[in-house]
C-alpha cells in the first residue's frame, strides 16, 4: 500500500504554488506558477533516485530505472498545469500519485522489470492554449510540434516563446519513447462515484470533444442613436445561437453535453452594440454520431439565426477528439487491482478528457478514478478526501506494479 | 462664416493621436493619448490668445474675454475622449468647433459682451469609468467629486489616481464657474437627419438613459463531467435575459431601445461552465415612464429566469439620466441660426446621451447636431463630409454670437 500521508501532504505542497483566489489554484501553463511547479516536482523526483527527460514540448519523464534492459518502461502520470479557477487535485493527483508510487517501491525495496516513468505532460487544460491536451496529443501525434508551438493565448503570446521563457523547453524529440503501458490516475470530476459510493472507477471510455468556435459578425454601433431595426447586434446573435446550443445538447441527454465557456465580446462597452463576438462552443458524447450531429446542427442553427439578423458567422474547429475506448488488459490491470484490494468499484465512462484519451493511440493505456466531493471540478472549491486519494494511488500502484512486473 | 477647411485640419490633425485600428480612434479617457489630445487643444487655445482654466474633474475652458466684465461667458465645447473603437467626430467635432468660433471671431476682430468659453470635459464616453458624462455630471451636482473620483476601470485603476497620473488634474472647484448659456455642436450618431436631407438637427430633447449591471451568479463546473441537470451556467441565463432586453425594447419601439454593449465572462475558459456573468443593459427613451417600465420588467424577467435554473442575480445602477427638455431661447437661437444661414433643418431628440444633457441643469443650454454617414457612430467607420461639418459649425458660431451679443 501506499503512504497516503505523504501523498496527501505532496499535493498540499505543490497547492502552495500559483495559489488561487478562493483556496484553489492559479498554476496556467507556461506561467512562472507552472515553471515552479515543474521546479519543485523534479527536486522531488531526484530525492527518489529518478533520472529526469525533458522533451520539446516540456513534458517531463522522471526515470526509475528496471531490471531488464531491453523492457519499455511503464508511463504513470497526468499534468500539473491548472484552470485560471481550478482546484488542488485535478491532474496533480495524478502525477504525484505516480510519484508515490516510485516512492513506495523504494520503501519497499522492490524492483520492478519494465521501468517505472513519473509524468507531467504540459497544457492539459487549455485554457490559455487552445486545444486541451496539446503537449499529449503532439507525443501522440495528433499535433505537429510547429502546429503546437503557434498556439497563442489570449494576449497574443505563442506557446513556442513561453515555453522557451519559462526555461522548461527539452531537446529530446516529442513522441520518441516508445511505451509498454500509460496509466492516469485522476479525480473523476463529476458526480456519479460519489453518488454510488464507490471508491475507485475503473475507466472503460471517455466521452468524445468537439470545441467550435464561433464568431459572429455584426456592426459596431451606439446603444442609444441607432433605431432598433438597425442594428447588427452581434451579442443578441450570440445569445440565441447559445440557447440553441443548450436544446441541442439536452435532446441528446444523457448522452451529451453542451455549453459555452469562452465568450469575448468587441469593443466590449457599454454604450456599443457588440460588432463582434468571439465564443467556444464545447460539445461532448461517448457516441462520435451525436457529436456529429450537434456539431452540425449548431453549424446550421447558427446560420440560420444570423441570416435573419444580417449577420455574418464563421466556425473554427479549435479542439477535439474522438470517443476512447481504454485498453482491455490495462483496464483489467486496475479492475483487478481494486478487487484485490477491497476497494469498491465500478466501471466509468470519463467525462472530461485526458492525456490518457492521446496516449491511448500509441500505447495500451488505462486511467484509475476516485471520487471528488459533489461532481465539482474547475473550481476553486473543489474537493477530495485523503482517503479517495489513498485509495486511488493504492489501484494505481498494484495495476503498475502487475504491468511492469517484479 | 466659420473657416471649414481649417476645422477640417484641425480634426484630422487631433485624430492622429490614439490612432484606432480601422481608420478611426482609440484615445479613451486618462491614457497617455488623451493627455496628448488635451495638450494639443490647450496648444490651439492659446494661440488662439484664450486662457486655460482646470478643474478638479480635468475639464477644460479656454476663455476668450468679452467686452462686459460683468457678463457671464457663454460655453461652448463637447469631449475629446473616445470610444476604445470610435470615430474622428464624436465629440471632437463640438470641442474644435466651439475652437473654430474663437479663431473666426480672432479673424473678423469681433468682441463679444459675454466672453466665450470653449470647453473640453472629461470622461464623456464612460468606457473606460461608468458612467457617462461623469466630469459634467460632478460639475452640474448630479455626482459627488469624491464618488466620480473613486469609479474604477477594468483593471481596477481609479479615476481620481488616473486623472492625477496623467497630469490634468487641475485646482479649480468643479461647478464653481457660472454659466450665462451653453451650447454643444455634435454629430448626430444615428440616421434621421441624413435619411431626411437636413443639414441641420435643432436638438429640442434628450432621450433618457438607463444602465443596469447585471451580475448573474451560477457555480463554476468541468463543461465535460458535469451532467445537464447539475448545471448552473450563468452564461446561458444571460442569454435568456439577454433575448428578454431585445423584446422589452422592441416592445416599446419606435420610441426605446435595448441592448447589453459590456459582457464578462468568469472565468472565460473553454473548458468551464461561466460561473459567472457580469454585463450591463443599456436602455433608452424620450419619455420616462417607458425607460421605468423597461427597468423593472428587466429585473422581473432576469429573477424570473435565474429562479427558474437555480441561480442568482444582482442588479446595481451604474448610469442614467431623464429624459432631458433643452432650453427653448437657446434652441430657438440655434433655429434662427440655421434659417438666417439658409440650412436645412429639423427639430430632431438625442438619441445619446450629451455633457449638454448634463449642464441644462444648471444653464441654459441647446445643441446643434449635423448628419453621419449611416448614422453610424460608436464605429471606427464614424463618417461624416467636411460639408456637414462646416455647416454645424456655421450654426453653433451665429447661435453662440447671438447668446454672448456683440
Ligand atoms: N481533465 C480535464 O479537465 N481536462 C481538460 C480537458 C477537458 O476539457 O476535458
Ligand atoms: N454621445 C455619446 O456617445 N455619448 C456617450 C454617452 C451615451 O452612451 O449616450
Amino acid at each position: 500500500r501506499i503512504n497516503g500521508d505523504r501523498l496527501w501532504d505532496s499535493l498540499m505542497e505543490m497547492a502552495k504554488i500559483g495559489p488561487g483566489v478562493a483556496g484553489g489554484n492559479n498554476r496556467q501553463t507556461l506561467t512562472d506558477e507552472d515553471a515552479e511547479g515543474r521546479a519543485l516536482f523534479q527536486k522531488w523526483c531526484e530525492e527518489a533516485g529518478c533520472t529526469m527527460g525533458l522533451d520539446q514540448m516540456g513534458n517531463m519523464f522522471a526515470m526509475r530505472p528496471g531490471t531488464d534492459p531491453d523492457a519499455l518502461p511503464v508511463y504513470v502520470g497526468s499534468h500539473l498545469d491548472t484552470q485560471p479557477t481550478g482546484g488542488k487535485y485535478d491532474g496533480v493527483l495524478g502525477v504525484l500519485g505516480a510519484l508515490e508510487i516510485i516512492r513506495t517501491l523504494n520503501d519497499l525495496g522492490i524492483k520492478t522489470k519494465h521501468p517505472i516513468v513519473a509524468t507531467n505532460w504540459t497544457n492539459e487544460e487549455g485554457t490559455r492554449f487552445a486545444p486541451a491536451m496539446l503537449a499529449s496529443g503532439v507525443f501522440a501525434g495528433i499535433h505537429t510540434q510547429d502546429w503546437a508551438y503557434d498556439r497563442e493565448d489570449a494576449e497574443g503570446k505563442k506557446f513556442g516563446d513561453e515555453l522557451q521563457r519559462i526555461g522548461w523547453r527539452g531537446d529530446e524529440e516529442v513522441g520518441a519513447r516508445k511505451m509498454h503501458a500509460f496509466f492516469e490516475l485522476h479525480i473523476e470530476q463529476g458526480p456519479i462515484l460519489e453518488a454510488e459510493g464507490k471508491d475507485i472507477g475503473v475507466v472503460t471510455h471517455g466521452q468524445g470533444l468537439s470545441w467550435t468556435q464561433v464568431t459572429v459578425t455584426g456592426k459596431d454601433a451606439h446603444t442609444g442613436s441607432t433605431p432598433m431595426p438597425m442594428r447588427k447586434n452581434a451579442g443578441l446573435a450570440m445569445a440565441r445561437i447559445l440557447e440553441k446550443v443548450d436544446e441541442i445538447a439536452w435532446s441528446h441527454a444523457p448522452h451529451a453535453v453542451g455549453a459555452a465557456g469562452h465568450i469575448d465580446v468587441y469593443p466590449n462597452s457599454r454604450n456599443v452594440i457588440p460588432g463582434k463576438v468571439v465564443f467556444t462552443v464545447d460539445f461532448r458524447s461517448p457516441e462520435l454520431d451525436v457529436i456529429k450531429d450537434m456539431e452540425n446542427r449548431l453549424r446550421v442553427a447558427a446560420e440560420d439565426i444570423v441570416d435573419e439578423m444580417g449577420l455574418q458567422v464563421e466556425f473554427e474547429k479549435v479542439g477535439g477528439f474522438d470517443p476512447v475506448k481504454f485498453d482491455e488488459t490495462c483496464v483489467a490491470a486496475v479492475r483487478n487491482a481494486a478487487e484485490r484490494l477491497g476497494y469498491s468499484h465500478t466501471n466509468i465512462i470519463s467525462g472530461a478528457g485526458h492525456d490518457a484519451c492521446w496516449i491511448n493511440r500509441v500505447a495500451p493505456t488505462a486511467m484509475v478514478m476516485c471520487p471528488c466531493v459533489d461532481g465539482l471540478s474547475h473550481n476553486e472549491a473543489e474537493e477530495i478526501s485523503k482517503e479517495w486519494a489513498t485509495a486511488g494511488a493504492d489501484v494505481l500502484f498494484h495495476a503498475v506494479v502487475e504491468t511492469a512486473e517484479i
